[in-house]
């Protein structure tokens, strides 16, 4: 395919991800909502012949049908058709396959490439580190259980309601919804958070060094 | 042991913890709470042949028994024991005991190993940085409490109250209950995050560095 | 141009952006805004002797016009004169164009310069992981939109809405006027945070890496 | 001085401290007050001792009543003799004189030897980050105040007051008492988040690899 065209498509698809984006709007006029059923229908037209011409200049058809952007570019026309056959628009879900296009953006970029390399390096790490943020959080929402279930029985219910505080806090996000009130709730929580800032950001840490890696290793190989 | 078998108790572990978790949930149905107390009944039968077992296959069974584990593997039965024969439900206590268990997970995995090489390394640096913390804590508890005690009394009552908006700010958890309102406030408050950040965030980033080195020190050993 | 004048001049500049400041708060006294009027004239009277000064003394005065710190310069004065012949007050973005004398700042010192050599360094890398951090805040207001669009229609009505909540809680601001609430919510928020932390603080730690790397050419230059 | 006494003074500070944070609490019984007022006469009687024995010990008592310690020996007890005798209790600034005892510690450890380093060591680094985290805040307060004041006149009514939420915003503590709500207002938070992360917090940075610098210098000079 040439080079202008693979453009063409790629830049296509941000486009639908952007119009994916506005259609969910909930004060569109009904005439912008036809425009975009239009888009959407001039959309599939493209992505079907290209999954033609793909399918037809396949050097093995049946290998690439069953290739993992072979079924990405079936799985980001199929909904449509099904939903003009069987009446499918009510299911939310379907919609939300037609992002599965956004995947093919990855054909051509070394950026998916690069991430894929970049999980299969810190693979070890990353299950370890994970493991230890499960427990670090597991901890930190039966601490604050203990701590605040007697003052605030509504926002410290359980265990499984606690963990959400767990993750809003130990990620530094602080909503403000769930905030310990008790003085042992807030001196455990200055104690989770010297400890625990440590292990939940290690997962990201070890990302970024990984991603890094991977981008070295790329630049080695195109040498 | 069987290596099977140690993976079947460790799954159990952490079934144990999910359901320590899920216990917690007040709307529970008496049926599903029935359900818990059996599969309860049915951990604490396998940890208690489990400890049985090591008891009597340990090399010298003295030492076995106030060995970290033996001590671990007893107190994790000990509570169930205990509530037979003395009504120590009513204590919460008693329950979180159970979570000991959670420690035994650690028996075979070299993360726990990894995290007591790390914490041996960095000792001295943890305890200089959480002196740091903890005087930058001190200051802003100190200062904000000057400067926004007279327009809201009641959230900066005291220094010790103020501790916690340190904790929650320099942190950058920021839930919003405990904000600055005056001019000198909000200035004090931009002033000690600048300089803040960096000695709150320095113990996190220590145990980061020392895991690293804690796992390197472990590659070389394997070999 | 001497030494003295060239910082007297950019100390003017500074306490521009101050005055600047100053005269957007809403409850000033009349004669204070005087006060600001008289100072605004004053600068721009010495701005305007300053880019004479250059012009004249320019080896190629029409290429200096035209040089990036000659539209700079010429930029600084021109809203105050064309305030004078048509009535632009009411235009805010007149008043906003005075901050072009910031600019001016980057004349002499490195920090500018440094800033573009980090730019220039980092430019393909910045270019990946902003896509990839647009990826994660474009996936993460789906997700949410999808969750939370039942129970919440009014925080969460559409997926560009969800856009803010994914900034304010990817970046861990975490404001806390959108919050999940639902179960589903709550637990792909845990999932992003754990994922998109990493993503979204790249590009931040590529500009200070950049930055470092850019000051280290400065300094070899230099020798 | 004997190594023994030299610690139970530096355990008498941080009592103090402790006691400081304790006297500021609304509620306390009369009682404990006298048994605060009665601590605070020990501890400075102690100090006095101190001082006086420092001094008479010097080698050069001019040189010592003027060098750093020196002066922080006496402001720490002079606040209390001079409220005997004029009635000081009234001002809050003079109890926070008491604090400067603290400054103490620093006679025998090399914590703070090592900030000292640390500080001289990163200062031209040190001073252009600080200045473009200023101009960073002074970019997003101008900013988000012409998008957010026309809606919002009473939170983002002039941009000295934004500063707070640029301040807020930048460093992620996000307390969520001035949000954005305009769609312009938001786009450029997006924006300015993504940029201004990587230079706020670039100052901690520093001054951690400084504080690390530092040490090993420290390290080398012990050998």
């Amino acid at each position: 395919m040439p080079r202008t065209l693979e453009i063409f498509i790629q830049a296509l698809i941000v486009v639908c991800a952007v119009a994916f984006a506005i259609e969910t709007l909930p004060d569109l006029s009904p005439r912008f909502r036809t425009l975009l059923w239009a888009f959407e229908i001039f959309t599939v037209a493209i992505f079907t012949i290209e999954y033609g011409y793909r399918l037809w200049t396949a050097e093995n058809r049946f290998r690439f049908a069953f290739s993992f952007f072979g079924i990405v570019d079936l799985l980001s026309i199929l909904p449509f058709f099904l939903s003009l056959s069987v009446d499918l628009r009510s299911f939310r879900i379907v919609r939300l396959l037609r992002l599965v296009r956004i995947l093919k953006l990855g054909r051509t970029q070394k950026a998916v490439e690069r991430f894929r390399i970049a999980f299969s390096l810190a693979k070890e790490e990353f299950a370890l580190f994970f493991a230890a943020t499960v427990g670090a959080l597991y901890f930190a929402a039966v601490g604050i259980y203990y701590c605040e279930n007697g003052s605030q029985p509504m926002v410290f219910s359980s265990v499984p309601h606690s963990l959400w505080w767990a993750v809003v806090t130990l990620t530094t996000v602080g909503y403000g919804d769930n905030v310990p009130v008790t003085f042992g709730g807030r001196v455990f929580t200055g104690v989770v958070l010297m400890i625990g800032l440590g292990i939940v950001s290690l997962p990201a840490g070890i990302l970024s060094s990984a991603l890094q890696r991977a981008r070295e290793i790329q630049t080695e190989d195109s040498y």
